[in-house]
C-alpha cells in the first residue's frame, strides 16, 4: 500500500520539523529522506540551506540513485551518499535520518555500547554499531558504502564525533526511532549521574520491544509527535494570519 | 464528602494535563486514573492514544474492576492491571498515576534507595520500594497484583527501567506527590554532581513531612499547579478563539 | 532617601515575579519581604497561597516585628521568623529572600563551601555560612534567631536540605544577589562535570566584586531583570486584553 | 567589498540579539563590536545598560582606538580594551565577541584544553589559549594588550573564571564561532557524564573544518541564526503591533 507522492512528501516535511523542534536542529545541518513510492531508485530529501525545523514540502529535492537531482529548486546536501548507499543495500529501508542531536552525538564520542535503560531503550537492545572509519562528513559513495555496510541490518548507527543515522521502513518509523534514540540517551545521561544503571536483559528487551513498538503503536506515537508539532507551530501561524488579516483591512 | 462524578473527571483531566506539561509526557504513554465516587469497584482513566498533556474530560474511559469498559469512546491502556489491582488492595487509594518522567525513570534504573535531599524529599523518607520482577509493561492481573503487593502501604514505587507509580487518597494528592517525586530526584541529580549529599534524618523527615504536606497544604499546592497550567494553556486557547472570531466575521 | 510605601510594594511584587520566573518558583512556597520605609519594625511580605511568579501588589501583607499582621487580605507564611529575626539583628538589611531554587538547594545538601568559579561568584567569595541546626522549616522565633546569628554579617546563608536566605540593603540588591547566587552554582554544576574548577583568589575576588557589584551596577542589573520580566509577561497580558476587547465588542 | 555602515550596524545588532537569546545573555553584561567599514581605527559596539538580547541599531556606540566615543547616546562598556587592543594587533579581525555563556565560562574555570568532540569542535581543534593573568575584568589597555597577545592568531580565548572572547573576519563569522564554541562545550559536558570521550585527530580535524566551516557555509549558518531569531521575536512583535492597532481604533 504505497502512499501518493504528495502525501509522502508532506510527511517527510513533518518529520523534518518534528525532529528539528525536538532537539535535532543543528543550524542548517542534518537531513531526512524517503524513498519514492513508485521507483525503488529515487528519493525525496530535505534540500540544503534551511534548518530541519523550517522545512516545507517545497523545500524538498528529488534525487535518483545515480546521484542526479531530478526535481526541486534547492541544492542537495553533500552527504547524499549516506542515504543512497543505505537504500541500495537495504530494500526494507524507506526513510533515512541523519542528525546531530545533543545526547546521541555526545554518546557517539564515547564509543560505548548502548544498553536498555528505560522503555525506549529496548528498541535498541541489539547493540547499535559505531562508525569510526572517519569522523568527517560522509561525502563519497565509498564512505557511504562503508557506513551502509557497518549499519548492517540495524535500526541505527552512531557516527563517531559526528552524530547518528537512523533508518526505518517508513517516515513514521524512522522519525519515532530517531526521537526515541535521543530520548533514551538523555535518560542514560541522568542515570549515569544518579548511580550505576541496571539494564533490561536481552530476552526481556526483545519481548518488551515487541509489545511496545509494533507498527500500529509506532504510528500512534508518530501521530502524537505530529499533534505536538502543531501545538508548537500554531501560535506563530495564527499570529501571522491575524496580522495579515488586520493589515489588509486597514 | 464525595465529589460529583463530573467534577472528579474534570480534576482527573487537569491532573493529566498538569503532569503532561510538567515533565511526565512521554508521547502517548502514561496514564492516571481515579476511583469513581459512588462505586468502590469502578474507575475513570485516561483513554489510549493521546498524550497526557492533551486529555480533556471526554477522553476518559470508565472501567470496572472486572476489567470491563463501561463507558467512553477511547480504548483503554493495556496497563489497566496497575490501577485495578492497587485499588483492590488499597481502600485508601483513590488515584493512581503511572508515568515515565526523566529523572525518576533514570533513578528507577539505579536501584538505589531514595533519601530526603530537600523539602519534598521528606515526603518519601520511608524508602520507596522498587519493582524489579519485570521491566516490561504490567499487562496481566498477576503482574498487577505483584506490583500492588510490592507497593504495600507506600505512596509510590519505582518500576525498574520503566518509570513510577504514585498513589494518593485523591487526584490532588497523587498529582502533587508525582510532581514532587520527580522534582526531588532532579534536585538529587544536581546534588550528586555538586558533591556528596547529606540527608534529613528519619525523625526530622517525619516531623517535617507532617508540617509541609498536610491535606490543606497539598490542596493549595494542587491549586498552584492548576493555575500554572492555565498560564501555559491560555495563549493558544485565546489565539484560537481570536482566530475563530475573526474568521467568522469575514 | 526612602521610597514611598506604594513604590516599595510595587518593587517587592516585581522581585517576587522576577525570582519566580527565573528558577525560584517552588509551587506556592518561598517568600520575599522588605522593611517598611517609615518604620524600622514593620515589613511588607508576600502573602501565603500564591506562587512567587503570581504576586501582585495586593497580595502582600504588612507584619510588625511582634509577629502581628497589620494589613493585607492574605495569610502570612509560617516562616515569618526568618524575616523578622534577621531584620531585628541586621539594621543594614531591608530585604530578605527565602526560596528553594534547584541548584542552590542541591548545593545546600552538600555542606560545601562555595568558592568563586565565575564573575558572580566573587560576590560570595567570603564563604557563605550553612545553617544545619535543623532542615525543617524555620517557624519559631528561637529558630529564626539562630538562623540570623549564623547568617552574621553575610549576604546569604544555605539552609541544609532546604534552600537559601539572601539579604540586601534594598529589594533590588537582595533580588540580584539571589538571582546570581543560583546562577553561580549552576555554573559550578557544569564546571564540576567538565573538570576540576580553579577559583578566583581571595584578594582578587574582593577587588573584582567591588568593580562589578557596586550600587549603581546592581541597580542596572535589577532594571535588566525587570525588563526581561516584562518580556515574559507581555504576551499573555496583551492576549488577555485583546480577548477582552473583542469580547466586549461582540 | 565593504558593507555600508548602516548595514554593518544592523548586522551587529542582530549578532547581539542572536547571542543574547542563544545562551550568551548575562543580565546587561557582555558585548560585541565590529570594525567600521571605512576606517581601520574605529569600531561600532554595543552600548552599556541593556542586555545583548535587547540591542537595536540605535543602542550602538562608535569608539575610536584612542578610546574616545565618537557617536551614540549610550555609555561604552568598561571593557573597551578587549576590543581595541585586539583590533590593533589583528588586522584580519573585524568583529570581537565577549560574553559569559554557561558552558564555556564553566570550562574556562577548568583550565583544560578543548579537544574536538563533535562537528563544531574541529573549528577549535588548535587548542584555544587560556587567559589567566587575571580573572578580573579587562579594563586597562595594558590588560587588553596582554589578552590580545595571548590570543595570538587564534579564533577565541578562554578568560579564566570569567568567560570567552571570540573573533572573526566578519560579524557573521565571529557570531557563528561564538555560538558553536558554546555548543561544542555543551556536547562535551554531556559526553563527560556518559563516558570517556574520544576525539577527532589533528589532521582529520583540519580537513573536516575546511569542509564544514568555509566562508559561504558560515554565512549560511549565520542566515539560519537570523531566521531563528526572527521566529523567537515575531510573536511579541506581532502582538504589540496588534495591540497598538486595536487601541488606536477604539
Amino acid at each position: 500500500m504505497k502512499l501518493p507522492a504528495e502525501e509522502l512528501k508532506k510527511r517527510l516535511a513533518l518529520a523534518c520539523r518534528i525532529l528539528g523542534t525536538e532537539g535535532h536542529d543543528d543550524l542548517n545541518l542534518g537531513h531526512v529522506s524517503t524513498r519514492a513510492p513508485d521507483r525503488q531508485d529515487l528519493m525525496y530529501m530535505k534540500g540544503r540551506g534551511l534548518c530541519l525545523s523550517e522545512i516545507q514540502q517545497e523545500d524538498l529535492v528529488t534525487i535518483d540513485f545515480e546521484y542526479k537531482k531530478i526535481d526541486g529548486s534547492r541544492n542537495p546536501h553533500g552527504e547524499l551518499p549516506i542515504h543512497i548507499e543505505i537504500y541500495k543495500r537495504r530494500e526494507d529501508v524507506n526513510c533515512v535520518v541523519h542528525t546531530h542531536p545533543l545526547y546521541a552525538t555526545a554518546f557517539s564520542a564515547t564509543g560505548q555500547e548502548l544498553r536498555p535503560v528505560n522503555n525506549e531503550g529496548v528498541m535498541f537492545a541489539n547493540p547499535l554499531p559505531n562508525f569510526d572509519l572517519v569522523t568527517d562528513l560522509v561525502v563519497t559513495p565509498a564512505l557511504g558504502q562503508s557506513l551502509a555496510e557497518k549499519l548492517g541490518d540495524e535500526k541505527a548507527i552512531f557516527l563517531k564525533n559526528h552524530g547518528i543515522v537512523v533508518v526505518g521502513g517508513s517516515v513514521e518509523e524512522a522519525t519515532v526511532r530517531a526521537h526515541l534514540l535521543e530520548k533514551t540517551i538523555k535518560t542514560l545521561f541522568v542515570a549515569r549521574v544518579l548511580g550505576e544503571p541496571r539494564w533490561t536483559g536481552e530476552e526481556e528487551a526483545e519481548q518488551k520491544a515487541q509489545r511496545i513498538f509494533t507498527g500500529p503503536k509506532i504510528n500512534a506515537m508518530w501521530e502524537s509527535l505530529v499533534r505536538q508539532l502543531e501545538q508548537r507551530e500554531a501560535p506563530l501561524r495564527i499570529l501571522r494570519s491575524l496580522e495579515d488579516r488586520l493589515t489588509r483591512k486597514t
